[in-house]
Formats: C-alpha cells, structure tokens, sequence
C-alpha cells in the first residue's frame, strides 16, 4: 500500500499505454515488502528535460526508468553515463548520487546477454552478429562486446547508423574486433535480430536464416509473440534460442541492483507480474 | 492495480511521512475500479514551482493535492483560484483546465461546512467565530461566509493575521458582518478551534470554553485524536460537535468533483480508508 513513505520510481515516457513495468516492479515489491512504486509518468518531449530535473528534486524519487521517445534525448541531461550508454546512445534507467548528480545506465543489453549467460551460451570469446542498430540492437551490441565477444558484426538497412555504432564499439572495445554491412549470418555463434520484423505477420524474415549454423545461439527482441517466425525457424534449425522477453525479466534485476534496491531472481518476477505476453 | 493507462494525481508536500491521503483515495479507487493513483511526492520549498509546471505538463496527470510547505506560495503560480482561495490565502487543490490553466482551490472549509451541514446544523444565517486564522482557520471562515453566516468572528494570536482575514472576509462576502479581535465565544451558534491547540497533552484550551452556549455547535480541527480536551468540554456541556476527521474525510468529495472523478459519500471514504486516527 502506497504511505507517505513509500519511495516513486518514475516510469517516463510517452504515449505511456503500453507501459509494461508497472505490472512487473510493483507486484515484485508489494510481495518482498519493499515501499517502492513505479508509476507512470506521461511526458512528451517538449517537457522532458524540465520535468526529469524537477522530479529528480523529489526527496522520496528512487529513480527513473526511460522510455520512448526519451531513451536518446536524456543521454544529454544527464551528469554522467555509463560506457554502455555512450556506445548505445541511449540511456533506459537514472538514478541521482548521493552528491545530487544524474547518473544514467541501459540494461536493454545486460537483460540479453544474461539471459544467454543462463541459458548456459558462452560470449566470452564468441563471435556475434547483431541485426538492427537501433536503441536496443545498439544496448545489446555494447553489452556483448562488454561480456567479452570476441568477433562481432552489426548491420541495419540505415547503413550509417551501422557504421557510426562499430565504431563506438571498436573505441570503447577494442579486443573486440567490429565489422558492419552484412547481415550474414553464416558463421556465427551468436545470431541476433534486433530489429523490429516480427511484430506483424507480414514482416520478412530479418535476414536469411537458412544461412544461420545449427550450433548458433538465436536471439530475439520482439516481444509481441513469444514464438516469432523467426525463432520458429531457428528452432527447427536445431539452434537453442532465447525469446523477447527473457530480455525484459532478465534486465530487471540489473536495474534493481542499479537503484540498490533489493534483488531477486528473472523467474521470481515472472512468476510475480501481473501481465500476460 | 497500477498500469499504463493509470492517471496520477501528485500528492506534493514536504514531509510526506505523515501524508494520508494516499491511504484514503487509493483504496477507494481500487474499490470503485477508478484507474487513478494518489503518489506522494517530496517536494521542499526551491523546487516546488519547476516541479508543479513540470508535473502539470504530464499527459496522465489527473490532478495535485497541495499540501505543506506550500498550500500558500502554490497561489501566486496558478493561472486562476477560487474566491476561497482568495480569502483564505491558501490553496490545497490543483487541476489542469481543457485550455491548459492551472486552476486552484481550497476544500478544508468546504470539507467543514459539509460537515456541519450533514449533522444538521444551520449555516445560513448563523453567528459563528473561528479561533486562529492559519491555513485551516481561514479556509473554515471562508467556507461559513459562501455558506451565508450572518455574523462572523475572526481571531487570532497575531492579531495582523485575523485583522487580513477579516478584511478579505468582508471584501469577498459583502453580506456577512465580520468583525475580528476576540476569541470569546459567548453568544455564537457555531464555535470553531482552527488553532493547533489540543496537538499535545500541554496544550492549554484555546478560548474560554465556559462561554460556550449548550445549544452551540461546536468544531475542531485538531485530528490527532478523536477527543480532543476541546471537544471533550464542549461534549459535557450538552454541545453538539465535529471532530477533526470529519473535516477531512467530509472534504473528500469536494476534491473528486473538483477532479471530476466519480465520488462518494464520507461515510464510505471512512469505511475505506486504511488508516487508524
């Protein structure tokens, strides 16, 4: 039950609908006893920067998760990011310093790569191919070169949003060996569509899967099927596989750890949210 | 339960420990399957005007309850309030026109009134006197004089406050005669405590109690207990009375119609309510 001293994370973004954590964090804190809410908090773009300043001013704010069209424009608000925000571009998650100062992390990745991790899929000395550049696609590419990818590949149909992400990559890490413009999957250990096809039947594929090895990993971003036609295909392909959102549940307890509140396990709160995919 | 599509109304104060709204309107929201949420927001005195027109400029922001520190300076930035605010000085309600105005208002005195009215007491026409002319006080007179008190004494300790209120009385609500400087309350249908007197076991009465009329009906605003020493005297003088809740849970309402949300009666918000007085 929401007191006078219950702690607000502030869910920010816009349209806010969608909005999925909400049914994820406040189930997990009513149950462990945590006083923490995450509430949504509609904010177009015009308002964002005077709006995440004023509510980061709150004396009960625990932090702030970034949603669209926020996760690029608050990088520039904020006082410091971490190396993978300033290889994604884009921040996900604030939280203020004891001494007042913004900090800003992403776990899009994080949530990625610990799921694979788990599901006992080795990237330390992997090569990956990431396809799509986007936020996400970008978050997870700087994650997987963070876990120690030896090889890695990313590609978008924009060929310079591509470019200008392997290069970040290749400055940032530089034992991890960058290429972009292909979308090839052939050869790699780890196969990844960090694109958006998939969220509608009449999609394509994302790139040619009769090219991805048997013995990849595949990984998928779309949420909105558990199953897409993509990791159908990779399934009977033989390949192990990693659905959308293993991304999401798997990323939570990074953030928690980020607004040092206590932590659980991705099943505890699957099995805790009040949402159904 | 909290999801996307959830409006936040800001309940914005410093401290918020003792805040209690949230337990009042968020069980009666989840009762009546109305998808809007009270957060407490901790908000001191040099982030308050940034935060309020940041807050406001939120897509699912239903509505602020204004509380302290800033029930006064929140006045001077709203774009239009009611004539109690006006009297009163204060302002515990915000909500944000179609046009985009902030518009403010004052319900402890309509709460009051409300109250007194439900127990069958008389305002139009009646003598009343409010003892201590803070927030609260103000808002009651304030709320007497629209309700149609005939006569209506103002008092205070700093006589300045009562002689402003006064004035402010007399200048909005030509019809009622206002007189101030006396805590007397003998001859007065309606006797109110607006002091904080009766907070604590020391606390001396604040006016002379054995000048108060048996047939008088007697006020308090005190909440922290039931019985206040006040109420007490006034109980064994054959008086009828409203303890300090009433006030508050009478003033409920008030708010849900300023909101224009559905609402109910006080008797319901109480039963509700998971708090102890």
């Amino acid at each position: 039950m929401i007191t006078g001293k219950t702690q607000v994370i502030a869910h920010i973004g816009f349209p806010t609908h969608s909005f999925k954590a909400p049914m994820i964090y406040n189930p997990y804190f009513e149950h462990a006893g945590i006083d923490v809410v995450v509430v949504p908090m509609g904010c177009e773009a015009a308002n964002f920067p005077a709006f995440l300043k004023a509510v980061f001013g709150l004396t009960n704010i625990a932090g702030a998760l970034i949603t669209m069209p926020h996760k690029v424009s608050v990088v520039d608000v904020l006082d410091e990011v971490s190396r993978t925000v300033k290889v994604a571009g884009s921040c996900n998650a604030v939280r203020r310093a004891a001494d007042g100062r913004l900090l800003g992390d992403m776990f899009d990745g994080e949530g990625f790569v610990r799921g694979l991790v788990r599901k006992g899929c080795s990237v330390r000395g992997a090569n990956a191919i990431v396809v799509g550049s986007g936020g996400v696609g970008s978050a997870i590419a700087a994650s997987l070169a963070a876990a120690g990818a030896a090889k890695l590949a990313v590609y978008d149909a924009r060929a310079e949003s591509a470019a200008g992400l392997a290069e970040r990559l290749q400055r940032n890490y530089p034992g991890t060996s960058v290429t972009d413009g292909t979308n090839d999957p052939a050869g790699y250990d780890i196969v990844v569509n960090a694109t958006p096809m998939g969220m509608s039947d009449s999609d394509p594929l994302p790139m040619d899967v009769t090219r991805i090895s048997s013995s990849a990993f595949v990984g998928e971003v779309v949420m909105k099927r558990e199953m897409t036609p993509f990791l159908e295909v990779a399934k009977a392909r033989g390949c192990r596989y990693q659905v959308g959102t293993d991304m999401l549940f798997e990323q939570i307890p990074a953030y928690l750890e980020f607004f040092g509140l206590p932590t659980t396990s991705p099943d505890e709160l699957r099995k805790l949210a009040r949402i159904n995919y």
